[in-house]
């Protein structure tokens, strides 16, 4: 076979879930589209590398000084929703939850080297340090990873005075919060409760 | 959400088989992964779109005049097997197979718009119409797109004094050429029949 379209192939197996099959059956399709199709997600790519960046408040994506929530007036700026990765924001918007997010980067978890310093745990507490935060609902995933990183947390803010909660078990057990539908998020973020500190 | 990560997830919801879901993943990948690795992906497909070709004579992928099985002396120019897309000639390389190809562009489907005309029919009838060709091996899927244009080209070609087969049944009927592996595609050319015409 030509090069590049194995040079194509190679690269998009470097993705999460694309294994050698697909990524052949994605490079010939990107082979056979308009070119001007294929050039735009190329362009997509490079636009979202070299435009996006991390805000540095919440950590969501943002192509501006702050993310679009961050710097919005009408939120409630003294709830925060602790979450996972910047895309567990798209999920909670569908809910019409109105206060701010904080994305940690994952979730502890040690054998992978991922400790509480890998993740932006010290950034929510100088978040919370301000004293304008009332409110910290800890939404990571409902599984082993999700509840230590939750305890945790809600053990190092316990010193300050403000409500530490987990978003409700409206969410099966033991399945990944990016597979939650918006009602079943919604009805979760509703029967949140305090953690026991 | 800002932007550019909403306007690569739609990029890539124009990939098949990569619903939004799947492509709000890989854009948050992409957005996490370092940053020169991501580039690369694009460069990729830059390069592929902006390089590679069909090969005039069988319609493989190439990034010369002609593409390697086509223009490499060793292989057995006067055996042509008949494909659906580029990407299976790869499987058909792993068995060991030394003729060249021709790739149709898909199969007759008159619901789909896929008259015979749209595919590299008329292109494989002047290769045979050389007089160089003495064996034409029909590799389309086992299904009945697949059995419809194998018939098809058999009756096209049946006033050429070549031998006209069609990939013998080793596969499973009914699934799609792509999914078959390279022990079942070799014995499945072994295998070949005259067909019927
Ligand atoms: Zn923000
Ligand atoms: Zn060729």
């Amino acid at each position: 076979m030509s090069n590049p379209i194995e040079k194509l192939i190679d690269n998009l197996c470097k993705l999460p879930g694309i294994g050698r099959k697909t990524a052949q059956r994605l490079a010939f399709f990107i082979m056979s589209m308009p070119e001007e199709q294929a050039i735009q997600i190329a362009e997509a790519i490079i636009n979202l590398r070299k435009k996006a960046r991390y805000c540095p408040v919440c950590f969501n994506i943002t192509e501006n000084e702050k993310c679009n929530i961050c710097s919005n007036p009408e939120r409630d700026h003294s709830i925060i929703c602790v979450v996972e990765e910047p895309s567990n924001i798209i999920l909670f918007e569908k809910t019409g939850y109105k206060g701010t997010y904080h994305v940690l980067g994952g979730n502890i978890s040690p054998v992978d080297g991922l400790t509480p310093d890998k993740l932006k745990i010290k950034e929510l507490e100088d978040r919370v340090k301000t004293g304008q935060i009332k409110e910290v609902i800890i939404s990571t995933s409902p599984n082993t990873k999700g509840e230590l990183t939750a305890q945790w947390i809600a053990d190092l803010l316990k010193k300050y005075n403000i409500k530490i909660s987990r978003i409700a078990y409206g969410l099966p057990i033991g399945i990944d919060i990016e597979f939650a539908d918006e009602v079943t998020l919604s009805k979760a973020l509703e029967g949140r409760k305090p953690l026991n500190v």
